[in-house]
């Protein structure tokens, strides 16, 4: 019996699928079981890399989501609409779906998941973080023994690039978006990556199913890397760290019987030892760090986008449906691990009563005092110091580097509040987080 | 409803296991729904770090795997026998199995999955490859749509907890290994570990899932690292090397439509570029690399061992199995994903056949024409090389070291036989595979 798979979108990971499912040879015998039944497309007539079968295209997306033949339907067309309106009406047709569809997943999850198990349906979603990384799945099938604390992810990988040629090239921010955007890793307008709300959507999704319980997309915190300098790079190699942007999604308080405590997740440039394992994570890879009891930590590595690696992704997905549905094709109650369930809402921390160490940069006069100032301003406002640099001159003024010790971020800003008004100091240059 | 469970086992996994069934607050919802029901020990009075309730413990094993209430039995006890019939024992009374025994599956992998099949069980063993990393359930569930081709593994903590300790500090094996012995990180008997076998148990494991097929353990090339001295080091490093005991499995024809060509799979010493993401893997920490199409490479990296992290595998397993029967008690065909069927059987090449580099170190008299005897020698045998270089003198004797290209090992076994003959080389001091 083979299972019937509407697929909606046939655009660079539709294409990648549509390529697995229709060669099974060489790859799990279960890809023989599905069959691609119908596509969604725009524009019938359209050039293609991949061949399809000319029969199977439409342009009648509702047709598909709402066919009787079809088991599952596959939603990778992305954006908020008709996006979430499709899943929506394929999980009121009993269909299951499998999507790649961060953007929807991160805003209306909790709509789609209460609707897929009132539906009795699966909704998957492996493509939508880390491309090919299996991250989802071992999130929900193979660390639920653990009480999580912690995932920190390099999960978008046009920053990655972008940061990764600016550190081993000392090259600009603009310079490296410009040839980024030429060789096809920044899209022509850069800003859901270079922002972070790319990866502010897959955090927040990954903190969801990490710490079940739902969350408002938001409130995550949400800065990009447009600020970032070849002089910070320089600043944060002297002192033994690389500048990533990180995703990081934390349950301080993921203690037996409170999970109704705040989570932090935030999405941020990051100065990250040098040690670290994520520090050697480079170009348009991906890797996300898993931290629990008893576990302590994991971390899944390898390519966050491209045709090949999320179509890989997509059928993993497909898969793992039809191998439940084929031992039992009306379960009356869905498999805990497959779906998702989560027990309520969960609120994000202000970013104000975060805990972190910080990496700032001043321009000051060149006068005796200064670092007692900056010292005095800090002391006030509870902030502890590991280390103050005068790292050299730029022009007449001074470059001192701070970095503190974990303190709350809100006391930290209080102390930059106090230190712009101090005369010797021209200007607070750049503030980045330190892991 | 809960599902019972029968340990077999209560030492450092055993009793890591029991800890998180006893203690699921915090944890996936579904670990509620697991109950510890006996547990199977050698001595009932032997103190032990973890309270379990004393009515659990017995000491008779086969009235546990032959209890009508019992749905799961979990495998710690580790070794070949009574292991193996324990687990056959328990299939036959028609009970799902969790086991951590590579030993047991790596030699009678076979056995038991095709009696597991017949009695409509699951046989899981995510804990036996990798400690707390998942590995086994991604390779599953999560890569199928894959034509794999590549696994590469740093899987066994012991000697890559050996081989840094000797790289970081210059020390001797010998030193770093009685060093380990006291720290709990190798055996008393430490064979299994420094001679690769434990690594090998793994690989044909990873490799069987990989490829689909069975494979003969004792095909495995396996070689271990007490040869490994501080000179090769120290020259590995000059290179841009780092030397890890790596495991790797490699299906050179995976094309489609020829799943019988032989495979390779192999445990050795080998020189790891140090751009390699495996180059960075210290310590007791393991590491497991995939390659396939479309995929390219993912990573999986992680604590290879210790009583919690492999005991967040064991819970792993158990739960997949629990989430399976809650939706199907009585289940007419096993989930395809996430039980194992092979296809057949297939053969591992001889080493003579595979395809490698090598590092080749030579003693020799330090006269003219040495170097043109070697690359002679070479020449003949159809072995061309990257690079030839004296790098000093150990009392009268030049050092010599050869890195060659890809070639193919009997190749090259037959060029080192022939410069074996010449007079001026004293010595060929070792021979270590490049990656």
């Amino acid at each position: 019996m083979a299972f019937k798979i509407g697929l909606l979108g046939l655009g660079t990971v539709g294409g990648g699928t549509a390529d697995i499912l229709l060669h099974p040879e060489g790859r799990h015998p279960l890809v023989q079981e599905i069959s691609l039944h119908q596509i969604g497309v725009k524009s019938l007539t359209k050039k293609r890399s991949i061949q399809v079968p000319p029969n199977l295209l439409t342009t009648d997306l509702e047709a598909i989501v709402t066919n009787p033949e079809i088991d599952i339907v596959v939603e990778l067309i992305g954006g908020l609409e008709p996006a979430r309106s499709l899943i929506l009406k394929a999980i009121a047709h009993g269909k299951h779906v499998v999507t790649a569809n961060k953007a929807v997943i991160a805003r209306y999850g909790r709509e789609i998941f209460t609707a897929a198990n009132q539906a009795n349906v699966y909704v998957l979603l492996e493509a939508a973080v880390g491309g090919g990384i299996p991250i989802i799945e071992p999130l929900k099938q193979s660390l639920g023994a653990n009480r999580l604390r912690n995932i920190i992810g390099i999960i978008n990988g046009t920053t990655n690039y972008i940061l990764t040629e600016m550190t081993q090239k000392g090259a600009s921010f603009s310079e490296v978006l410009a040839t980024a955007q030429k060789l096809g890793y920044a899209e022509a307008d850069p800003v859901a990556d270079v922002e972070g709300y790319d990866a502010a959507d897959k955090i927040a999704i990954l903190a969801s199913l990490a710490f079940g319980c739902y969350l408002k997309r938001e409130e995550v915190y949400c800065e990009g890397i447009t600020k970032i300098t070849s002089s910070d790079i320089n600043y944060a190699d002297k002192l033994g760290f690389v500048i990533k942007l990180l995703a990081i999604a934390s349950c301080p308080d993921n203690q037996p019987g409170n999970n109704t405590a705040p989570l932090q997740v935030r999405v941020h440039p990051t100065l990250v030892p040098k040690s670290h394992p994520l520090a050697s994570v480079n170009g348009v890879n991906n890797a996300i760090l898993v931290e629990g009891e008893p576990l302590g930590q994991v971390m899944f590595y390898g390519p966050g986008a491209g045709s090949g690696p999320t179509a890989s992704a997509v059928v993993a997905d497909i898969m793992n449906i039809v191998g439940v549905l084929a031992t039992n094709p009306q379960p009356s109650r869905l498999d805990a691990l497959l779906s998702y369930a989560p027990q309520g809402e969960r609120e994000i921390s202000p970013i104000s009563e975060v805990y972190t160490r910080f990496y700032a940069r001043f321009l000051c006069e060149d006068v005796p005092g200064v670092i007692g100032h900056l010292g005095t301003a800090f002391g006030r406002a509870n902030v502890s110091l590991e280390s103050v640099v005068q790292i050299g001159l730029v022009g007449e003024l001074a470059e001192i580097v701070v970095v503190t010790h974990h303190v709350k971020e809100g006391d930290f800003r209080k102390a930059i509040a106090d230190i712009e008004k101090i005369e010797a100091i021209k200007s607070v240059a750049n503030i980045i987080r330190v892991l």
